[in-house]
């Protein structure tokens, strides 16, 4: 929300943003604070919680970004998790020069993490290319919304995906993708936890209601309003797919990535997709359009709805059961559903602030009839109720049980310990005798005529 | 050959090491040319010519490593190319701080290969990770041979894999993995050609017969000595797996990374296994060990063989039809092969120089007889009749029509070109009538009671 | 349990079974009634209720078999499920006129099952495939155990589980495959759940908890007490491999298939394998295995052990919340379960009647303290109280929310409609202009020369 | 050619169609012979014969289906190989009752296969599921050429093509199979050669050229013209999988299925579509639409080219080195290639008899300007000069090397030994002691309170 972001601040700002989650069924969001590179962490936090709580309509928590590493650095994450409430940190592959981090620093970054009890998170694609595919891009007369896409296509963001992996895992630190929004960024984040990682993948509405295709729309504001990075895919069976591998449980939870820019700021790009803000709209479409492509066409069930909607995100980040259930002692943060109402995402009719919509006409059935947060009805009949300041900032703590069980019981049972042997004391090991040159050829002769 | 690496060099220099590989059958090798960072790679092959060239037994011909990048070294590429006969150049994205390259450099010696018509290779571990897990195993206490797989396991070899794939693919660079040395791997490799990716897999002798348990061997020398990077893994179904692919046409050519070292050696690491220089023998080996292993288990047929041994690499590395043919012609480089015959690998009868052989004991149907060189007869009957100098250095020429012919035909028709749309001229884009409250509220209600 | 199979009855009847169960920790079974073929359904469900209800000591249920076709057997499976409880048929694929239906016969029970709301099971191995291997290896002379898994080697499992999947898939069927073996098998159901198919995979305690390479043990004796089909698999790598999917949810439940048989009556097949009673034990040892295996390794957390051992059967079978659940009005099936205590498992210390243990000597963590069956402590300090017929027969009922929920809704939304199109109506499609010869000839030359 | 199939006969018969392929390039045709249930194949063989024999204008060659099993069966296949120069046996997995064999005729024709030497050939797709999604179709009112596709959807093919490779696996027997049209029947052949596996897959024009979306077309006859079995696939990323597989190795041969019905033929199934006749044209066209989406593509080489269009055909059908390669001593066909001349393929132009194409408007770079049939030049500039039995009937000999020579190894190499052990006497296997109640109760507690 108010992301200040390319040249931009993203138009839904905390009050107008989660009014719109309200609207569309959503009781807390987490975003996320981004310091820049040399920047402080706990200032950056500071700022954020500034801008938020006199605003936010609904519970919230944020996570921090690590854009840098120092001593400092990893001082200040500590800080953050014992002090401030922050058990996740989100680390950049990509935005080279701007928040990108490299190999040894997210190695770092996930030790440090794995140290206090926060898991990982990456935006994963690989910066370095997307830096050469642009400019290739450019080069090659390219200047319009395509370009975002084919200068980063899926496998750059696979690649970064399978190395935040591999990276983590040996450190043994458990890790978030943001999110996914490819088939084969998605396997990858599969095969990975069928080889037993502890790695959990989120799709977002974007990705699981949309797709590619439009960055080839002739409007180029219509193609400029799907930017986002990593971008939507061409593979228009990219959103099935997806919604199969959360349903089966390869992928964990839904976020959106909400982000949004009016037309007006997207066209600081309209001679060079690499200066069109990124970003999409969804905290308000996510649930009608989970509910539409996942329960309605028979993917999941309405139990499986509620995991990948709230309670599994609830769980990591360590939530749970204040929220993601409903129960005696939990926050009755509760969206009352009706599975046979339909509604036609619009524009015109959403509460988001942004002048365009990525899921305009999709019919969904499935909609939020009333939203209760903290016990208070705060929306009813396509009214909201709200005062902006009325949600609170939730703190998080450590070492979540639901990712750390694991992880603490790995490394007391799987930690590999030395070979017990005499180590090499100098003696000669020497060939016996080493064959001569006669022996050799009886030998061969030996060989060829046995 | 005779290659200075980690305080060491290495025991088989260009005269034993040509002879052994002509006792084994192979006819000609390529070795690498290493430059330090911020040397010259014209120096480093001059260098290298000057130590090969008044020993070789056999022909040979010379790979050449980028190890850093800057505009000398670019121009230093084209020049080897067009004049010196180098149409191959390998990269390290291990061996941090010596020889790594960073993806951004990769990204850069790829795109002039491709200019220049060579093909890229690249040694693929991930170097940052290999530095991070030495340091954790030895605070471990894991001193021994054993931390040399376990600080980089087979993800991490899958994982640069990966990346150097996505990278050179990016640039449609033809690329050339060396010495693949696990299943995961190489199904990457395998995985990435179904995609339709211009990429060649080399798995090895040492990958192709024997396998990684020998690093938890309770006598030092002997795990010492199977210590390679990267290093041979501990599943012993990888041999196999490896074979398979290699008979399917999923990997391509077989090499060595032939690099020998005597025990007094391998123990300048006797108390820190990052210490122990990196190489083992297989030059001489090879034939027998792919024959035993592919031929007589019937994963592959003879053609296959001849195939994966010699003329594939021909082609890659444009030496076709010169060598890897029988014809008139070509050179006459000729291995008779007895398929009934066996003989036993063995250190004491082998001719690497080297004390130590890593298929010890290890019986091999199929004998080379007679091996000629250039039409010389050069080893019959156990006996070798060279002499130093006899080989010549092979020139290769860039752009071999084996990997150019798509490479350049994808530049033509795979190019994108820009969508035809109007640019965004400014326009406002607004939403045309915003719902209102009231509206919102009877819309809400006729849904849910339609 | 006591179960009449192959010239002998499995030696842990009922009573014995049962009171194994609980002493492991486990408070419910599912059993198998098992018609001949031409034989009543009901009337072997009544024979197995006729031996089960005297004797249980904890709660206990029945699928039954399908194991021949007719209007009489689709008759009985209606009334099996509207009046007796049973929401759960097994077909077997394998067991060549014994048991084996063929796949127009599966299409028929699968489309019963779905009609009537019960869930299919199946045996997933291809009969024809392990008859012929059968006397292959016999043929070879190999008349022991080892024959048993080289005439069925897990490519057979993961033929036929695919195929059970496939026509499941296509009537739209739940499917649910008994006794996973093997790694390929295990692939092949995950790789559907990705597709999004409805099929949950149960692998077994001595699937997870040993391997097949018994099978080539010296003793004979130990070698046949490990036959079991499918048979355990030679693979090492196998038990972690369905831990890791057990762990991530490719495999939903676990089972043990316990069917006993001591030493004397596995010596009926002491010269040929064929004759080798089929079965090993499980029931006491799988809640230790699989914690040991799958908790105490760090693969999944106590929740999931909850879930892959208990609840998620209940769910599948439609015994939720009755079974599967801690919580006011479900029956007080519990178990306290001490995570720092071990036990070794030990054919001379289990509850169990046969005189042979598959897991001897293995160490497990976690050790049931306390059983409670429905209220009742019934085992505490390694003392069993209990009482032959004091458990209960459950009933069953059909349309299991956790699996119909989506099956119903694909149904509604998933069904193809006809193409609205003119029907053809017999006018002649002609060619307007067949080219003449000489036509032919000036376009070519065109061509050829543009 | 002219098969008599579904209540009619395909209209190219062995003149036409053969002229139709020397203009499209192709030099030599195998056709199938086809007995009914019940009917001699070599009564068949010697009817193709008599049709094809003073028609044919190039070469051919004859597969002989085996529709049914007994020992006339078994030991025409061995006369038919030692006599009759057939050298491959095609089975039907699919046409129920009127061509489909069961597994366990599947296995006794491969061993028969493997026995004589020659390849075994399948259809592969699930013929019981196709009668069953038939009559599910007819029943929800589709009728038209949609529910060919919708009655046997992708897994339909991929079951079968795994069954099949599963059996000929366990007999040894080489397979090869035809018309393989869809990706995931493709990817169950490269993963089963990645196994090692001695399997061969043969997409067809149609299914490297065309797709399944025809078959919602909305004119009747033009969505009929596609019908064939198995169907092309709706995905259309289809055709560049399949291209793929086929560049890299994966799949090893191309063929046509060519069998081409008028749309008044087409029209027997104008309200059914099982009665539609299935086949489409693909003789004259193979050779121009694999260059196009193959090689001007980028996706392999001309190489790669003559390789899946001739040689390895040759190859895996014992013709080569007559066949399949330009030395002395081989047949001269030949055809000279333009590949910078484009041609349009369409009905109106093409040689073939059918009023359609299912290639209709496609732009092909790469055109034959001369044909050569055994040295005589049978078309040029667009001129045919062909006489009506020309062509000679090329008998093969069993045994292919190509495909033999790794068989016939593992049949040495791989075959299983009984493990030696004393057989099991009849000695009492005992437990010494089984634990009384008190002990178990103590060392329970024991293990409680460690």
């Amino acid at each position: 929300m108010q992301f200040p972001f390319m040249g931009a601040r993203s138009v839904d700002d905390f009050h107008q943003g989660t009014k719109a989650a309200l609207a569309g069924g959503t009781t807390m969001i987490i975003d996320f604070a981004i310091p820049q590179k040399g920047g402080s962490l706990i200032k950056a936090f500071e700022t954020w919680r500034s801008w938020a709580d006199p605003k936010v309509c609904c519970d919230y928590s944020l996570h921090v970004a690590v854009t840098w590493w120092s001593d400092q650095v990893k001082e200040e994450m500590k800080i953050l998790t014992q002090d401030k409430g922050v058990n996740s940190f989100k680390m950049f592959m990509a935005y080279k020069d701007l928040y990108m981090v490299r190999d040894e620093e997210l190695y770092a970054a996930f030790s440090q993490c794995k140290e206090i009890g926060a898991i990982a998170q990456v935006h994963a694609e690989n910066g370095d290319l997307i830096a050469e595919g642009a400019k290739k891009m450019l080069a090659l007369g390219i200047t319009g919304p395509e370009g975002h896409e084919l200068c980063r296509p899926e496998a750059v963001e696979a690649e970064a995906t399978l190395r935040a992996i591999t990276i983590a895992s040996a450190v043994n630190c458990p890790l978030y993708i943001v999110h996914v929004m490819s088939k084969s960024a998605a396997k990858v984040i599969a095969d990975a936890r069928r080889d037993g990682k502890v790695v959990y993948g989120e799709p977002i509405a974007a990705s699981l209601g949309t797709d590619g295709t439009h960055y080839w729309h002739k409007d180029w504001h219509h193609a400029a309003h799907h930017v986002m990075g990593p971008p939507l895919r061409p593979d228009p069976s990219t959103p099935d797919f997806l919604m199969n591998l959360l349903a089966n449980g390869d992928l964990t939870t839904t976020g959106t990535d909400h982000c949004t820019f009016n037309t007006c700021q997207k066209a600081l790009g309209k001679d060079d997709f690499t200066k069109i803000p990124n970003g999409v709209n969804g905290v308000e479409d996510r649930m009608s359009v989970i509910w539409e492509k996942g329960v309605h066409s028979g993917k999941m069930d309405e139990n499986r709805f509620v995991a990948v909607t709230s309670t599994n995100a609830a769980k990591v980040f360590n939530l749970y059961p204040r929220k993601g259930r409903i129960a005696v002692g939990s926050d009755a943060d509760i969206v009352i559903w009706d599975p046979k109402a339909t509604r036609t995402i619009s524009a015109r009719t959403h509460h988001q602030a942004v002048n365009f919509n990525i899921f305009e006409g999709m019919v969904c059935h499935g909609v939020p009839l009333v939203t209760i947060s903290r016990g208070k009805v705060v929306y009813e009949a396509g009214v909201l109720s709200v005062t902006a300041g009325d949600g609170k900032f939730i703190p998080r703590k450590p070492f979540a049980e639901y990712i750390y069980k694991r992880i603490k019981q790995r490394d007391q049972t799987c930690t590999p310990t030395p070979v017990e042997r005499e180590p090499y004391k100098g003696e000669v090991v020497t060939l016996k005798t080493r064959e001569t040159k006669e022996d050799a050829a009886a030998r061969t002769r030996k060989q060829a005529h046995p």
